[in-house]
């Protein structure tokens, strides 16, 4: 019988109501009090046992995990330090007090055998810090670099595509909530330095020193530094960077970079997060999507307190998430009743009427032609190509209409070769 | 005192020999024995109990791990159960035997309170299936996709980038070794249907039918599809696609489909794979990196290995992998001390000798120039732009430059002004 696992949520703000939100589908998961500044606040989500004061929560002996979602170190140090050591294991958001005070906390937490997991605090929704930890722990790793900041990544974005001044596209930021009435954190660099400490620290194994980091924000990047480094072939990208040097120092900072327009982090707009590892045995992997919002950071702290709850559940058994427990077989649907978008491509040999037959074959089949490509004549002017792409329709239907337009061939000497008839993705 | 971990190694083919030479660097991994079909065959490791009868090592009350990377079914399934049976944990690379007989064992493991790990049975060296178990487990996925075939991938990159036929890039596919002599598995999708089986299982928490999946390789894509697919804002690529349709069935395929130019995974070239998934509450990450090879997929089996033996370490505590045991500080390297590509914007109101004058600041300081733009005048034609790229330099140098160009600015009246500079990533 599992046990249901009591949680204690610290910060209901915009990533604490989407936790919220998406631990209602979890039966197992009871949040048992949440601790906020103002308890007369409106709030988008209904939670019973709210409190201002977070003590209250780190001090209940009957919960389990303290899920910590309201960023800065005062009180939030003294908060967790009181949590861990209580017993209780940690899942938290906040970049700033890891950076600036998670080796006490990680000695703390081993001290009194419990686990911090903090998926969220960097990339906010992508898988980073586990995988690190445990799939690609046979690697030896070079360099760890990111685009970790997705209000800077929209502002730069922004200015590259409308040719804006940086002041107009943080304006565009803040309009549209990307960035703060004080921006200086996602500007200046601070943020980005958080996260690349915390990327620096688990992939070297060392600890990161952030008054040692090389910090350099956006402010100064110009349209014309956009365009002059387009030309030459580069994006202009905030770059949080790890590396390690052949005299095994680590090279870590945050600056603007160009980056070649070929590499993968150059093809990161807007608002989204990526983050790019290389070493050996891998060698480079690249890991992208949104960095920061409400459900995509609540997707990595709820995913970090599941494999609390189940550890803590299947105390003793070995890695219970890695197994696959579910005997159901999927319901499997038949292509012919999936719809898609299609491409179809066509040799005419007698053109007249062609455009009419495909018109006619489409329609009778609720078919609707989204686009069409009449390239010129073969070299010998007897055939032409046509290329249709339809409307999203049944994969039934348009194997229906390819067979008419099949039948023709066979009467009518070839008039119409069906070439190729390729699915569009979504 | 850590326990060292046995393994016992079956095939030693691209694959295992990766993994001899990986697990080299972990001295709490020993490999007992490792089976193959011809002990007498020259091999690129050297390893210590070769043997040619596998049921020996599956049978050894000595081995805690079986890593089976020798692929196909037969004997791999009764090897595998009997291993399960006789209390050992599984790493497997083998995607067809997880594809039609995962229900079975993965029912037979979970009888026997073992674990099957398979990270590199699905896209080589990339994390994904850990991901999607662990720190994505909050989601509900609406659909997963991915290019899951490398030779495939390299194929319709070669058709695109060098206008060549289906035939002749597969002869280059061949003769690179991206391709095997008899390459049906890969071209006709065989063997991106079996990973996206084992994705869509552990996606939507169902058992996948091999036999209801609709596959269609790339051995009819012309390089006129290709052409016309760019004109109409498109690339090519071999989709492995399992979708949740809105009456709750899963629909898995494997065939070519139309990718728009802009979506990631148009962007995915060569030999590389790359998984995209969606869902709710995380939106949309992508996974990307090598999808084969001998040290990628190495990565990803030794990752599994070292998961498992860090588990059977610490049976009881919690989470063993993800706590941070390190407390060395690094040694920081100052930014001065790095060296970089960089980019200097300068504005020169003077432009009689500025070039001269640059190119003097950067050879009195080691510094060579890669590339130099100098942009039209400005519009009281009393100012042009110069952007300068330059070779690999030291921070510092860089500096000193940049001041005696600054220098020469306050005793000559701005005639040149340093409005940006810019590392270059690597």
């Amino acid at each position: 019988m599992e046990k249901k696992i009591k949680i204690g949520l610290i910060g209901l703000g915009t990533v604490g109501t989407g936790v919220v939100k998406v631990l209602e589908n979890f039966d197992n998961i009871e949040i048992k009090a949440v601790a906020v500044h103002n308890i007369n606040k409106p709030r988008a989500v209904e939670v019973k046992n709210i409190t201002d004061d977070a003590f209250t929560l780190v001090n209940d002996p009957d919960i389990d995990i303290i899920v910590e979602v309201m960023g800065g170190c005062d009180p939030t140090l003294k908060l967790l330090e009181t949590a861990i050591k209580n017993g209780k294991h940690i899942v938290t958001a906040n970049k700033e007090l890891l950076a600036r005070h998670g080796a006490y906390l990680f000695d703390l937490a081993n001290e009194y055998n419990k686990v911090i997991l903090y998926e969220a605090a960097v990339a906010g929704g992508i898988p980073i810090i586990m995988p690190i930890k445990t799939t690609m722990r046979a690697n030896n790793f070079e360099s760890v670099a990111g685009i970790l900041n997705g209000t800077t990544n929209y502002i730069l974005s922004k200015m590259e595509e409308e040719g804006l001044s940086y002041e107009e596209c943080l304006k565009k930021a803040q309009e549209l909530g990307y960035a703060e009435t004080n921006p200086t954190s996602d500007v200046e660099g601070y943020d980005a330095m958080y996260k690349i400490a915390t990327l620096a620290n688990i992939t070297f194994h060392k600890r990161i020193d952030i008054n040692k980091i090389y910090r350099e924000g956006i402010t100064k990047i110009t349209k014309e530094d956009i365009e002059c480094a387009n030309e030459l072939g580069y994006k202009i990208k905030l770059i949080g960077l790890a590396k390690r040097t052949k005299t095994d120092e680590i090279d870590v900072r945050v600056h603007p970079m160009l980056v070649k327009k070929q590499n993968m982090m150059a093809k990161i707009n807007n608002a989204l997060n990526a983050v790019l590892l290389k070493g050996q045995p891998i060698g480079e992997v690249v890991f992208s999507g949104p960095g920061a919002g409400e459900m995509p950071t609540a997707s990595s702290v709820v995913g970090d307190i599941l494999v609390l709850a189940s550890e803590i559940n299947m105390m003793g058994n070995i890695l219970p998430m890695t197994r696959c427990n579910h005997s159901e077989l999927a319901k499997q649907i038949n292509i012919s009743e999936t719809e898609n978008n299609y491409y179809i491509s066509i040799t005419a040999k007698n053109l007249h009427g062609i455009i009419g037959i495909i018109g006619t074959a489409c329609g009778k089949n609720n078919i609707n032609i989204l686009s069409i490509l009449q390239k010129g004549l073969s070299d010998d002017h007897r055939s032409a190509k046509v290329i249709v792409i339809t409307e999203k329709c049944l994969e039934k239907d348009i194997q229906n209409a390819i067979k008419e337009l099949e039948a023709i061939v066979q009467e009518d000497e070839k008039c119409i070769q069906i070439n190729n008839l390729i699915r569009v993705m979504e």
